[in-house]
């Protein structure tokens, strides 16, 4: 029978796992908090991520678990890995996406190339550290922050009181300065074996990434064979399975820093649905069933991804159709099943083509449809 | 909301729409003869597509009603419209997809180019026909055959007792002496909108279509705009809506009759998954749903897709993904849910790439992994 592939989570990108996984006639099953969700289609389960109990009985009929999202809490994942799960990817990796310390702290140990930073537990700690770097620094909830969330650039640690009051201890770390944002997707198996898309250019506003370009204009050559060797080996020594999206700065004095990382396919790898031999959505459900992986070359010399960000302030994604398709036949749409709402990811647009300005213009003016 | 499009058919056709309405955002309902079937993840509901009550009330909750199969009756097809439904592609024009007898008239009368064919009620019809055409015909019953079934070759109308048995009128055909076979689809919107995909070849064996090759070779020129103007009256004439599908014979002597008609996505346009900004599936329900339609482009300069029939001897589909993955990573697989059985389509590949030898070689090479 067709491996059965259980995914965590009905969000969107659980929703993106659909078509590969009925075009592979692999078998995939969501478990979502309810009925509704933008994976619906593929809903078999409802119940609570941070239940054992309901997690157990889902993952009982399925080969394999996996995520849509990292927010499912370390000692559930390790019950379910006790109980014979196969988790992936598992808990000793996903413990890096959850903790951006313990992420901070693994990653420098490894000799990659981070931010200064610190882990700071109170209001004189952080002043030292803004001191020692020129006034200012990014200041981070080390865990449950997204898109922006959970982030704060700071001058004095009184801007962060509220967070202290919490008794939380925080991340602080320099502000670097970037020349752009840039993200490398990797895809690891459960065999081991790694296979990676281009490096990406990422446009961010608000923290929220809204457009990405692949491959990253002018990153062939020694930038991208150091983000390629920097996913690697994240991948590898952290025991990553599936896709991993690992955000790096490219910083104005020419060096790599590493952002963020996502144990999941990620917003930096939409383009690859429409612009890469195989998507990073297929080659996560490779990857996490032990399948051997797919090529992962470019359709086109551009592609160019432009999120809906909120939408259309009446009516639905797939009411602006009727314009947007007519004026752009050759961009690919997609939708999530969710509703309009400010700030909401409800879908997004890929051109491609050979010349970067033709591709941008048409991806944009296709997005344009639904932001009024 | 989303447009709601109804799909009566469970089988591969209605399961390779899935992955573009996820894509798209539209919500994809099918009807199916029961659970299990190709497209179950899409299934709402279970009935008899012969059963105008069954179908009146799946249709009460669609926007638009399309199908997977030509095989709904036409009164039942009929007393849908009567109750308001929106039937694409409408029972005007599906008759001529069902009755092959109706369709030879239809398309000789607008002029199009046919076979020399005959109703015969009779053994001595039939030999009369024989007899002018060289001694051989091509025999066919005007309804409920496909991939094969229901096309016989004989050389008198004693090889035909048993057909005449059942009191039939019968079509026969003059055995055309071809070159190849190609295939011309083309989408037709409920706004009249047309788009045509290239000419492609179609390679059969014992009657059911083996392989695809886009676009086919040698076409551009008289050849593909003939083929594009012949698709292009029979969508318009008819008043087809959605994918139409026209095989043609290239004759020796230079010309393209029409062979057969199918009015929903068809075997050869599998290929468009691939190797096409647009597939036939995505175009299908942009045509019923009455959308703009997409570009429909070559992706590849070849794109070559082999059906899988029958499969594996032993084992499932998805039990030779190990090999077959590892060996092909730029072929794209697709599998249908279905258990091996001689003679099914339960799949198919398809690989794009510069070179037609070498595509032909890897589309192949992949398919042999299934084939044992």
């Amino acid at each position: 029978m067709a491996p059965i592939i259980g995914v965590v989570g009905g969000g969107q990108l659980a929703r993106m796992m659909v078509p590969p996984a009925v075009s592979l006639g692999l078998d995939l099953r969501v478990f979502a908090d309810s009925r509704g969700e933008s994976a619906d289609i593929a809903v078999t389960t409802t119940g609570d991520y941070r239940s054992i109990g309901d997690l157990l009985a889902f993952a009982r009929d399925v080969d394999v678990l996996t995520f849509d999202h990292e927010h499912v809490p370390q000692p559930v994942l390790r019950a379910l890995v006790d109980a014979g799960v196969a988790v992936h990817p598992g808990p000793d990796a996903l413990l890096y996406a959850q903790d951006k310390l313990l992420m901070r702290e693994k990653l420098g140990g490894l000799g990659l190339p981070v931010p200064d930073w610190a882990r700071v537990a109170n209001a004189a700690e952080l002043d030292a550290f803004l001191a020692d770097h020129g006034g200012r620094g990014v200041l981070k909830t080390p865990t449950g922050g997204y898109d922006g969330k959970g982030v704060r650039v700071v001058s004095s640690a009184a801007e962060a009181a509220d967070w202290f009051a919490g008794s939380e201890t925080l991340l602080v770390e320099e502000l670097v300065e970037f020349r752009r944002e840039v993200a490398q997707l990797v895809a690891r198996s459960t065999t081991g074996e790694i296979s990676l898309w281009p490096l990406v250019e990422s446009i961010q506003r608000d923290g929220v990434c809204a457009e990405v370009i692949a491959p990253a204009p002018g990153s062939a050559g020694i930038l991208a064979d150091v983000a390629a060797e920097i996913a690697t080996t994240i991948a590898e020594s952290l025991g990553v399975t599936g896709v991993l999206a690992v955000e790096l700065f490219e910083t104005t004095d020419d060096r790599l820093l590493i952002n963020e990382l996502a144990m999941r396919p990620h917003n930096t790898g939409h383009w690859s649905i429409d612009g890469s031999t195989t998507s990073q959505f297929e080659q996560h459900l490779r990857a996490v069933a032990g399948l051997p992986l797919g090529a992962t070359g470019c359709r086109d010399p551009w592609s160019v991804m432009v999120n809906i960000l909120g939408g259309p302030s009446t009516g639905t994604f797939t009411d602006r159709y009727p314009a947007a398709l007519a004026e752009s036949p050759t961009v690919k749409f997609h939708g999530y099943g969710k509703s309009p709402r400010p700030g909401r990811k409800i879908g997004h647009v890929t051109a491609g083509g050979d010349e970067l300005d033709d591709v941008v213009y048409r991806a944009r003016a296709a997005a344009a449809f639904f932001e009024d």
